[in-house]
């Protein structure tokens, strides 16, 4: 048995059933293998950031890692953004980054490159290349249980180096390992301290984030909100958060610093539950960085050492909420939209129309903006973001989501911006029949630089300059087709130019399975973003009191 | 005047006026000063690895460098694999990779990431982040100087992380520099030497590659062939190689290491001209890599310190070359061709009607392999080829070429595998109009790999299996459409299916500005693509002795 052999035994023994792959020349005896371990599939990708992007959304949906197969360090580099939306997701992924044989590096050779460099980017934690085909199938397990970390809420990154030679040679022995022993809960008299703030007085909320998101710790948070008084947030852009009818609804803090300030004033006390600290998504002038109010004491329940949910039912118990009803979500979907066809018509659609159990992708900036309130009522589904900021992660997300749970309707959502880092994705869902439905914003901009040129200040610098700014931000010259896009790569696709051609289109998708491609075209509106955004978000923040939202509008709307 | 003002003016006071761009937050205030530095031509890409293949292409045809733009670590990641094309064709480039505020990178935002870490993959001699406003000029000259190296031949990526706050802050002053001293030749003495080993008995060959392979230096070289009996050769995958009627021939060397070891059979010398010793592209199993037969003695003509051609020069005196009569290449047209329709008719209409002065970016792996052959004899062009073996190259080089020499004819050829990495630069081309005919042999499928899975030896193992290795392989389900494609990024594309469709269309695209794709369906050649390539590739070998070529029969086609 060869190196490869061996480690695909072992990667399947150990539960690692998927791999999503873009070999070359170094992976042949990889793929050879494939054909001797019946239990692997291998999802092919055009493109590694395709390949990354989809071992990030399986994680997410299967809570365990898929592989991933590139080619040396620029099939790595490839892959590195949608391997960092990875780690700042904490979801475990196995890279397997074949390599040049190890007597074939000294000669620097064209693909010769410092791949463990490029990896420390994305898998601070663990990079190998392994030097010995009988050590090769301990160095996968090494790096397998280095990708699950310590909890569920320390997944990582986890890279292993495979030099051809060490993948060709024979003997390889396939190896298993126990599994370690469960994360235990946090320590109880730190758990006492943190009830004891939340029973005390002042304002209170609990920032949930992570694995907090997840049904068992929702429903234990909204008990302790129901018993304290704490009020319930949720990271900016969640992991995997569940959501809908019959769960507790859970406001995510805003994308823009601004707003998040208004959430968070006030606070005496704020308990972080597999969540960091807010901080602003971006520096402004002028602005700060660190959104927590002066004054308010930050709470950590637990570490990526513990298990998040063995200590928040902990906190339950410590704060006396084991009897308290959490406030859970009432069934309510908006009405079927109608009128002037925008990206607000688009998310109310989804609200309306939302099936059970979907799995939504929003790597929609802008034109998503409504969508966590048109489907806050619409029945339980996953939403999963984009939690490290590199676009490009909307589209291999949904497909390794869909390679996770192929029985549920999975709908991604993305800009004409984003949606272009990565269209590659469209390939692999048609070629694996994935239960996808993309819906492409096209507005002919990236609209959120619009914005951004306004916030960070620099929009006045260019007032008396030429157009050389502003078409840097403009995406229609040519306009781009995403019809023929999605043509073009196998997936049924429509475009939408109204309301009611979009619910169609949405309504024959959800009926029809395999992939589909919807393109909205909705208005581009960049003079009028700022003040056509803003009234929305202050909506969004349906929570606030009415004397916040007074002030907040003077702040941001001034 | 702010930091990215003083930064924009001192780029445009150095020369460097062109930028490949795909900025995010971070880089507004950048994208702001566009429109106070008119000079500057600001080149919008919908992905980064475009930008970075783009400013590739650029330097190659422009002897200087472009800057990119590129947004935090995941922007730059998404740029490395071309920048790895860069590093080993030994260019400049000048990234520009914007990032958080100084003050707010403490947070570990969601983009956060570490930069230079990444950098050092690719820009392995310069990697700075500028930390004050008032020193960013400086920092900038420092990097464009680093990119520019100690001679021509010592180009390199040299990245300037520019962190928000550095860049929007007042106190920006632009600065200048006088240029540096150039590169001297390489010692008398050691010429003197060269020119002894060369003037001697034995088998003798030059090794061109880097800047030896312009005309002065073609020229030379081949003056002191024809002085010496040297022999001349090409590195396998020149960064820049003019060629046809009236230059010198110069035979590349195979990628195939079998090949290659035919080509360097019996030397006894072999001097280096701006190139490394010949190494296999792979190490295969029980083949060696360094391809340099035993005992020939290798000879470095000048090293990176050293100006190429002025050494050149020296040995052309040295030898006794100086009224020797080069041999220069006839001009010979391929007829037009006709029949069954294959990659290799493409490669002869490409011979048949290449235009004077053309570009030539050749990315095409298997389809490409008789183009040497076919436009040996055509009108004098320029090629440059995929210097660092990561494929996605192509497109990206063929908008930066264009860029850089706007009023000459760029033709790409890309296989259906390596055109979908970056085909993103489609819609660039269009929207800077660009006089590229990207032409796309679409065999649907990794018709390389195909061969390397044999040539691994990794093929025997998969015959008992499942199908599952070769449909790794395997593109053809779905087919990819690259008419839609050309079309949905606003390009004008045609497919051709026979050959007289295919010169229809090359005609039609060389007579018509802008920018045009011809997907070339060529039939796909699994089984039996071994005996069909080798054939070609011996022919290619056209000027090895009768009794070499029937040796090589018995290695390669036993």
């Amino acid at each position: 048995m060869n190196g490869a052999q061996a480690l695909l035994q072992t990667l399947v023994d150990a539960g690692v059933d998927t791999c999503f792959t873009n070999p070359g020349t170094s992976e042949m005896h990889f793929v050879a293998a494939l054909d001797h371990t019946p239990q692997m599939r291998a999802v092919l990708t055009l493109f590694e950031g395709v390949a990354t992007g989809a071992a990030d959304g399986y994680a997410r949906m299967a809570d365990k890692p898929a592989a991933t197969l590139l080619h040396l360090g620029c099939g790595l580099g490839n892959g590195l953004a949608n391997l960092h939306n990875a780690r700042k997701a904490r979801v475990p992924v196995l890279n397997i980054v074949g390599d040049h044989a190890v007597h074939h590096m000294q000669y620097d050779a064209q693909l010769q490159s410092d791949i463990e460099t490029v990896a420390r980017n994305v898998s601070p934690g663990f990079v190998r290349t392994s030097t010995s085909t009988a050590q090769l199938a301990h160095d996968a397990l090494d790096a397998l249980q280095a990708s699950m970390g310590a909890s569920p809420s320390a997944g990582q990154v986890a890279t292993l180096i495979l030099p051809a030679d060490v993948s060709w040679s024979e003997g390889g022995v396939p190896a298993k390992r126990a599994a370690p022993a469960p994360a235990p809960a946090a320590d109880g008299g730190h758990i006492q301290t943190i009830a004891q703030a939340l029973l005390g007085p002042g304002r209170k909320a609990l920032l949930l984030g992570g694995k907090a998101l997840r049904e068992p710790a929702l429903l234990a948070a909204a008990a302790i909100a129901a018993q304290t008084g704490a009020k319930l947030y949720a990271e900016v852009f969640p992991t995997r958060m569940q959501r809908g009818a019959g769960l507790p609804h859970v406001e995510r803090i805003a994308y823009l610093a601004e707003l998040a300030s208004v959430q968070l004033a006030g606070l005496d006390h704020l308990v972080l539950v597999d969540a960091k600290a807010p901080v602003s998504f971006f520096a402004y002038p002028g602005k700060k960085s660190y959104l927590v109010p002066e004054g308010c004491a930050v709470h950590a329940l637990s570490t990526p050492q513990h298990d998040v949910l063995a200590s928040l039912q902990r906190l339950v118990q410590a704060a006396g909420a084991d009897q308290a009803q959490p406030v859970l979500q009432q069934a309510q979907r908006p009405e079927r939209p109608g009128g002037k066809f925008t990206a607000d018509k688009v998310c109310k659609a989804l609200g309306h129309l939302l099936p059970e159990n979907a799995i939504v992708v929003d790597e929609a900036q802008t034109s998503g903006l409504m969508l966590p309130r048109f489907t806050a009522g619409a029945p339980r589904h996953d939403l999963l973001t984009l939690t490290g900021g590199a676009i490009g992660q909307g589209l291999p997300c949904a497909v390794g989501a869909a390679m996770a749970a192929p029985h549920r309707q999975v709908i991604s959502l993305s800009g004409d911006g984003s949606a272009m880092y990565t269209i590659q994705a469209l390939w692999t869902m048609a070629r694996e029949r994935l239960n996808v439905i993309n819906i492409i914003f096209n507005n002919r901009s990236y609209a959120i630089l619009n914005l951004e040129l306004q916030r960070v200040g620099a929009e006045q610098s260019t007032a008396a300059g030429t157009d050389k700014a502003r078409a840097q931000l403009d995406l229609s010259t040519p306009p781009l087709d995403f019809v023929q896009l999605g043509h073009s790569m196998g997936v049924p696709s429509r475009r939408a130019t109204t309301t009611e051609e979009f619910l169609h289109a949405l309504e024959y998708a959800l009926r029809t399975p395999g992939p589909h491609l919807i393109e909205a075209i909705v208005p581009q509106s960049v003079t009028g973003l700022k003040l056509r955004v803003l009234p929305h978000l202050l909506q969004s923040l349906h929570s606030l009191p009415q004397p916040v939202a007074r002030a907040l509008k003077k702040v941001i709307a001034p």
